[in-house]
């Protein structure tokens, strides 16, 4: 088996583990904000408004950690940096 | 065995896996979101409507985190950008 | 299989590992963050302009642990400081 | 495959590794003092500037865990002290 | 591989590897304290300098087992001192 194949089998079996591995935290990080705004909708329904603003405020910034392991998986599958050394050898 | 054998192996295994570690964060953190909803249901029915609204907005964005795995596995699988390295060599 | 064909493979699949494993403990930590910040926002709404100050720095404090792993992935990906130490030999 | 391909294959390898792994601890940690001083920020707004004042001075401590880490990981990356024997053999 | 390269390789790995295993229970650890830190400080703020003379003592003593961590590894990887068995031999 010669350079490439070793090369895209492991990258590709690993960037698509990251990213599986990457929305542990995020998903139980988000489980957690919106269980507790619901609680506190309910123990004041008139802040309503405030309290989901800053939830949503709150969930896009955890997306955005989600969003670093996506970038950088997709980057590593369709474009891979290190691809060029292998390439033009 | 050949790249390519060895290749959609390794992949096919690596990506069904991720699939299943993939759901494992926002299934706890949908699971606590849900708990919590039906608590304050039950502190207070009346604001069902505006609590209900809420947790699916919530569950949409957690389910988001699931669907960015879903596509990364679904690209791998069927269409993995690396695979043109293999078969155009 | 020659040297750099293995640092490219290895270096690249454990950067994009580091990458999903990295923001866990953020994704978690923010989570914790923003629910307590919803229950405060409960309690005090007249608070919420100091509440949410406050609220924004930490998660941005917090934030700064997944960018410092950003980072070192991102040069590990594309200018690994120890490739030249591979290509100039 | 000879020395020095085997070192900087797997030294970067483990130093992006260990800066994923090395943010876990102080993420969930900055989230557990910012959740519990937003409570108290809830139950005691006057006391603002003093909850403020120490939540900082601890996310600095645990900030500089974080640090400890990073520069471990980019004095290994770009100028590893072991390196030397292996050059200058 | 002679003695030497394989020493400087696994060595370096696992001492960087270790400064980020090693931050993660004093992460938890410091923001478990903060947490409580600010709790009392809210509940009792007339005991703020009583309160936050003991947090910092026990930051210092959490940090010290971070710095032994940082310590070590520092000391392997800049002046390892099994390493004048492979030298002198």
């Amino acid at each position: 088996m010669n350079d490439l194949g070793i090369f895209t089998t492991i990258v590709t079996a690993f960037a698509v583990l990251a990213m599986g591995l990457g929305v542990l935290g995020p998903g139980i990080g988000m489980g957690m904000a919106i269980a507790k705004a619901l609680e506190a909708l309910a123990r004041q329904p008139e802040a309503e408004k405030s309290i989901m603003r800053w939830l949503l405020i709150g969930l896009a910034m955890i997306e955005s950690l989600a969003i670093y392991v996506l970038v950088v998986v997709l980057i590593v599958l369709f474009r891979s940096p290190m691809l060029d050394y292998l390439l033009h050898k």
